[in-house]
Formats: structure tokens, C-alpha cells, sequence
């Protein structure tokens, strides 16, 4: 959708992309949600745990061995396609704020390479079934990674977004 | 390296990738560290935090407007391209432990899609450079994205990584 400026807002704005792509993805499986329009996901990973909905990540069987010790882990960090976003925005107004931020300090799946990164709580694995708290996509999103949640390391608690006005305030 | 076998550790298993790649991928800038062997690199992002060596995110000039905002948060999820990676292991056997786990069980480069995500400390930003504590990669990693860290959503300070002995037992 490169280009395309009719679903812009007022003051977003666009970069021409580079003409090739530096690296390709595989699409490794599935995310399974019960969530078939944007208005219906919950807006993060947070709330996709609190509401405590399970859904489910479906690993294509050429990779399963890659699951083994998989179980041990409470939480996963799992990274996801946002296929339908457009790649070229750099200024954007999120739905959810109504305020033009620029493309890196925002969450939103519109960014050069739509990747999303949510934090999830493991319940289950059967087979290449994952069963999940904390997913807040569109059923069948394509799955790019699964990695193991070290809080050690992955866990910033008294990280600040200045922008972002905390729920609790 | 697909199917090449003379660097790989007793018990590690590959599987044929498939033919063609899924999604591309912009390179939207460079990582720069002081580190140009793997043995000099931290271990991971809380080891490169702590180390307290400052290194820096050049994002392209193209996407320069994206930053609007960026400044206000303290820390920053990145994703960056581990190139030197092989992409076919499903088990594998990681130099620091030496026992065979799966990929995903891992936060080895070695995957699939060898995407590393990392939680680096804001320091500074000047134009498109900008300063964080956190990364532990080779100089001149591509970057893939920059995302806000936000604590009530990615924080989970209480996971647990069972095959993993803690730093503190």
C-alpha cells in the first residue's frame, strides 16, 4: 500500500520505501485468536492477559524439535507479522490517542518492518500447539519467532514512556 | 549455510527451510558497539546494561521524522538482524551451557528468523543517532526496528525459565 494516501490522517506522513527488500522472513506458523476485525483485539498484550482469553500459537511441524525445554518457561516473547499495516508512515496518529507521534515511539503495527513483540504466558504445550495468555492480533497472523522471557533481562520495571499517560495516574 | 554440517556440535539437528521467503525486510539503520569478535560481546542486554558501555543506534536519514517522541522514553525495545547467523538448527547446543535444547527455548541468533530483540537504557538522542546501554552485538548489526518499552505491558518481573539456573540461587 506504499504510496496509498487516501487513509491517511491530517498530518501523517509518508517516506519512499527502498526499492528491495535487505532480508526475507519465513513464516514459521500461526497465531490462533478468537479475533477476526481490529475493533475486536485487545489493545496490548496486558490487556490480552488480564482479560484472560487463551489463544493459541501453531508451530509448523518441520520446526517442532525446536520446542523442546520450551515448557520450562512461565512467559514467551513472541514475534508476529502485522501483515495488513502499511510499511511507510513515520508520522501517525493512533486511534487510540489522537496525537501525531513519530513511527518508533509508538507500538502501532505501521512501521518499516510490521513486526510486533508481545510478552505471553505459556499454559500448555501439546505437540506444536501452543496454548497462550496474552496475544492481541488477528486469528491467523503469521508467526515469526518464539523465544524464552528472561525477567533478568527482559523485565524493566521502572521503565518510563514519557508520552504515555499510565493507567493508574 | 543452509545444510551445511562441518560446524555443527554432536546432537544438533537441522531441517530443510523452505524454498521461498514469506515477508522482506527494510534494514532501517546500523548498530554500533565497540564489539567486532562474538567472544568480546556481552552475554545479553542485562550484561551489556550493566557493563555500562554505551553504544549507538544509526537510523537512517529516510526515517528521521519517526523519532518524534522517542526521547521521552527511558528504555527502548530493538530488533536487529543477527546476519551471520545459521537459520536451519532446530536443536542446538549453545557455547555457554552445553546441553541441547530447541531453538525456541533459546535466545540464540541461531533461528529460523534470527531477529534479536533487546531492552536497551535511552541515554541521548542527536539527530538519527541515537545513544543506548544494552545492546551486545557485533558493530554495524542491521536494525530492524525501535519500539517504546513499556513497563505495564512488557515488564513480568516474576517469569521463570526453568532449564536456566538463576545468576542468584
Amino acid at each position: 500500500m506504499t504510496g496509498v494516501e487516501w487513509d491517511m490522517r491530517p498530518g501523517e506522513v509518508a517516506v519512499a520505501l527502498p526499492d528491495a527488500f535487505d532480508a526475507g522472513l519465513y513464516f514459521i506458523g500461526a497465531i490462533r485468536t478468537p479475533w477476526t476485525t481490529r475493533a475486536q483485539c485487545p489493545k496490548n498484550a496486558r490487556e490480552a492477559r488480564e482479560r484472560g482469553i487463551a489463544c493459541a500459537i501453531e508451530l509448523d511441524a518441520r520446526y517442532e524439535a525446536g520446542l523442546k525445554d520450551v515448557e520450562s518457561a512461565t512467559h514467551l516473547l513472541v514475534l508476529y507479522w502485522m501483515h495488513a499495516a502499511r510499511r511507510d508512515l513515520v508520522l501517525q496518529t493512533p486511534r487510540h490517542y489522537g496525537e501525531l507521534r513519530g513511527t518508533f515511539a509508538l507500538r502501532s503495527p505501521v512501521r518499516p518492518n510490521p513486526i510486533a513483540a508481545s510478552v505471553v504466558q505459556l499454559l500448555a504445550v501439546a505437540g506444536t500447539r501452543l496454548s497462550v495468555l496474552g496475544l492481541d492480533c488477528l486469528d491467523r497472523t503469521p508467526l515469526i519467532d518464539i523465544k524464552p522471557y528472561f525477567a533478568s533481562v527482559d523485565a524493566v520495571a521502572d521503565a518510563k514512556v514519557g508520552w504515555h499517560k499510565p493507567r493508574e495516574a
